[in-house]
């Protein structure tokens, strides 16, 4: 039987789980799957192609033999076992914010920088879901007139924060609706010194705080950007903000163009560039939502309109199933690049 | 009795009921009070300081010996009626977007331009919600350092579209939590061509479209900032944007000033500027959200950090109760100006 051998780590985890059916769905030459995790889910089960596999506790020991090894299961086990995995010859795909910014390690988004994914020495980081989905965007805008300056604002899914926060966002909604306080555990982010109602309410946090006030959400769109798009000096603000939608992150984008580029010419571009899906159609009422990416791989682009407040400016309005091309079909896409 | 005739047209809306409320909380004296509405609502009873109150029918009769008329039941009704208003000797405060352009008609927010609402010619226009709490936070920033661009990006609650879509949300709400499909009959815009999902999800449209693209909302944003800061060359863009919240909205505002402004600065001269509340406190996870401003009459600001894509940059998060400071209290404001 042809084909790689794959390790997911993380694999009961809610990216983990879509890595496992982006795999299927994009028929991924697996001939061997080794499902890893915290010795908390070991021994659980996880269905793939119909077969039954037994999640075995994650340990440095894990990777012989491994071709690919998928991370998802927060930094702190990327920090630990993802060196041994390449050690033992795996090539890493990590979905953690652990390597991101080690200049040894590329940070590839495949419709961006494929050409990065080859320099690797063991790891390959994906990139944090809100940047990917951005940069799928910003970089055709790049390539036909020079992007000068970004300001982005996000409306980001619960999901982000995983399986137990789209529960927390359900069970809170419920308690509203019957006039009951909500019960408040998951918002801005795990282990937080308090947590916030996210059921009808807009959260402006994610993350930890970070250098300047900013949220760490808001330093990984600025800081991976630069380094995706090559563009160290790239002028780029973020606010980052959590909103009561279980799947799909939409992005306000506001771009300042080296030369000009009408909305009609932009559309265009967009229209003909790789894993972009444009939904511009004000007349009929049709623009990106989060609930039209559920599910799906590609990133949806609208809203495409002058800025007349600056010279060679556009605003645009962006949104992607933050698990799906936001994580587990980034990584997949990364393995493909090298299979 | 001392006081005013007061006259509220809408007065069984949810705007027209707030500003009755506010009255009375704010003890504005009222000798006579006037409820108006549309003829289908007519005939319903309201109460106001343990009173109950009659809903008349508007007409260009009704206005005979009022003072102040509140008009709140839509633009129609105000192009209609407010002239008469005023003919008959009365202060229209007018809630719609009916004369908020016309050069002859002040548009006022009583912390920025106070001044502008004594020039009035018998029509005072009420601003649009999220151009009143935008305006609030700017002002001082613009008196201090001076104001050269700002790029905002909306988070705005369904009661902007009023009691029905208040409701809309819910019912939508419960459908999707019981894994039925939701009926969606109020987002974007009452008689819309169609109808899209609310709950759960992200609209990038509020009002019909526009010039260049643009919804009404956005260009509401740029033309009334323009005019009620009488800066009518202002570099300015919108992006506005529906969100599952019942009320109070918020907005992220990226402000380019002339001059130097440190973010400790400009929380400072916020702090003490009237009418705002700063909440900014990362390190207790403080900042503003839509559920604390529910029922309160300042506007909130926080996240107040520093640009570094370009000279003098801020970005700040700015929350309100659209149907008090973004409406009604505003309009009663207005009316205390000239008491």
């Amino acid at each position: 039987m042809s084909g790689y051998h794959v390790a997911i780590v993380g694999a009961t985890g809610l990216v983990g789980r879509t890595i496992l059916q982006v795999l299927q769905e994009r028929d991924f030459p697996i001939k061997k799957l080794t499902l890893l995790a915290s010795s908390r889910s070991a021994g659980s089960t996880v269905e793939f192609k119909g077969e039954s596999y037994s999640v075995q506790e994650a340990t440095p020991a894990s990777f012989k033999g491994v071709d690919f090894a998928f991370f998802s299961a927060g930094g702190g086990v990327s920090e630990k076992l993802a060196p041994a995995a390449a050690q033992s010859g795996a090539v890493v795909i990590d979905n953690s914010s652990a390597f991101r910014l080690d200049p040894e390690v590329p940070l590839v988004v495949p419709e961006v920088n494929p050409e990065d994914a080859k320099k690797h020495k063991g790891i390959i980081a994906n990139p944090n879901c809100s940047t990917i989905q951005m940069v799928v965007a910003l970089n055709p805008l790049h390539q036909a007139a020079g992007l000068k300056r970004v300001v982005v604002s996000t409306y980001q899914a619960v999901s982000g924060a995983g399986h137990r926060a789209i529960q927390g966002l359900e069970n809170e909604s419920r308690a509203v609706l019957e006039g009951r306080e909500p019960e408040k555990n998951t918002i801005p982010h795990r282990g937080a010194a308090r947590y916030h109602q996210i059921a009808f309410n807009v959260v402006p946090q994610i993350d930890v705080f970070d250098e300047d006030d900013y949220c760490k959400e808001e330093m990984k769109m600025i800081k991976e950007t630069r380094k995706i798009m090559n563009l160290p000096e790239l002028a780029i603000t973020a606010t980052t903000v959590r909103v009561p939608v279980s799947f799909g992150h939409s992005e306000s984008v506001n771009v300042e163009l080296n030369n000009p580029l009408p909305p009609s010419k932009a559309k265009e571009i967009l229209k003909k560039s790789a894993g972009i899906v444009v939904v511009d159609n004000p007349s009929q009422l049709e623009y990106p939502m989060p609930v039209m990416s559920k599910g799906k791989d590609e990133v949806f682009v609208g809203r495409i309109r002058v800025d007349r407040s600056v010279p060679h400016g556009l605003n645009l309005w962006v949104v992607a199933d933050n698990i799906r091309k936001g994580a587990a079909t980034n990584s997949v896409q990364i393995a493909e690049l090298l299979a």
